[in-house]
């Protein structure tokens, strides 16, 4: 009998199952409390609202540099792995499982642009290299109101 | 009369006053459980322990790399603030607040070196570039085994 | 008297005369083949020929990657004068000089996105961060096919 | 007939070939009068003169940025290369020329410490992650009083 996991996935299958583990399978992306509110082949968008535990200046009700950084990791490595999904059409749970498990962010770089106020954020990725073996994205910040508060630059080994 | 926050700190009491701002005051790195664990001009060393909430990946128990990039920034902030500390000997902690607040990350690059596997994690922080405007610091992270887990590279705005 | 270099300048003139002194007076500059192409208060771009001396890998006729790092370095310098010369209308030459002594690149990140082949190369800046104290750019490059080569993120001390 | 570019080489050999590349076929590394003056396995050194044509600033004698980058770019390339040496012990030049022809320089990072001054400048690379497909490098430049001048952090594609 085939298991679920041995089943083929097609490519809108597998953004689907990717956005659904970084959202509830990855226990600090909770924390954070991140929404992947669009993931297609080259669009990623990742939301997440302001709470106290997310603050790095209570004071000024500023976000910690810290939830910057990760959420521009998290929408790149997003869209580094949507990247390389076309390579995987027809592929098992099992298998992408054993793929995914060999990504990973190489480097990244983070910009702040100006303090971390605001009700919603709002993380995009666009993908600036796409390669076999290594993906190279760049990543925004903004919220509700537009403004920007960050770039990223990701390095991230894809296969 | 002269309120607390009018005394004059020397820079041994605005260093202790800045670790447990950072430690108790900053509810992001709470979440994160960050100790401030040494903080002198030229020493700068903050711990933290693996805990589920910590984890990108869940199954293979490793830690996410917003943790790992959190964790770095603070630490440099830490060793840029230290840094200009000796120009601020005399000050009150009113003095203090408002100097600091203008203080912040300006950009930071994080290089994971391999997963972020163990119990304790130990980050530490050292100033390459001093100035009266802005300090470069280099950081690493490493876990209780003394495995090597990431570098970081920040620019911070101190004046 | 009063002498050429005490004459105050006007934002144009004092765009002029950096761009100038960018082509005419750095000597590396000259090496590269530099022209500085266009230089208003939030337009910069520079171009330069493809020569032997640029290459890198000369028998597939590749840019070499200094080259790139040099130029994007160098327009994002441009852009990050040109942010803060609003604040030096009408002063003169001497005091410019002065002023653009103590200016310098922090840090930059390349990101090389394909070989660097053409026949002549066009970089271009834009700010993302204006401070008093630093001035943070995004750089491109592309070559006449507009072909894009490489990105580039510069954090200058303008201040 | 064995034509000598199918001859099986050693590490040693392979090493002394990529040097004898760097330093007498790529053009722009004998603009800027490159020499690779130490190069095994996990030892590089790259050594340049100061000359009229790498200044930036030639009223203060000061290194163009563009070099310091250059030079970090070179080390560290060859620091990468280095690292996969061993896994092409007895390849023939044919086939390392293919090779070596993949690799490149995905990104880098360059902090610019002090004013590139001095007569003689020393470059030094070491690999910070080693892997079949990355590898990450960590470079520096020191002129011949040692004064630190620059950092650098470079990630290449070696497989």
């Amino acid at each position: 009998m085939t298991s679920l996991t041995d089943m083929p996935l097609n490519r809108s299958e597998i953004l689907a199952m990717v956005g659904e583990l970084f959202t509830e399978q990855m226990p600090f992306n909770k924390v954070l409390g991140l929404k992947v509110t669009q993931y297609q082949a080259d669009v990623v968008e990742v939301r997440f609202a302001m709470k106290k535990d997310l603050l790095g200046n209570p004071v000024q009700n500023i976000l910690h540099g810290g939830v910057t950084a990760s959420v521009l990791d998290v929408v790149g490595g997003l869209a580094a792995i949507a990247s390389v999904t076309d390579k995987f059409d027809g592929a098992s749970a099992k298998t992408l499982a054993e793929k995914f498990g060999k990504m990973g962010t190489i480097d990244m770089r983070v910009d702040y642009l100006r303090p971390g106020r605001g009700n919603e954020f709002v993380a995009t990725a666009a993908i600036i290299r796409a390669g076999n073996k290594v993906a190279v994205t760049r990543m925004e910040l903004h919220n509700e109101n537009g403004d920007h508060i960050a770039f990223g630059t990701g390095t991230y080994l894809v296969g």
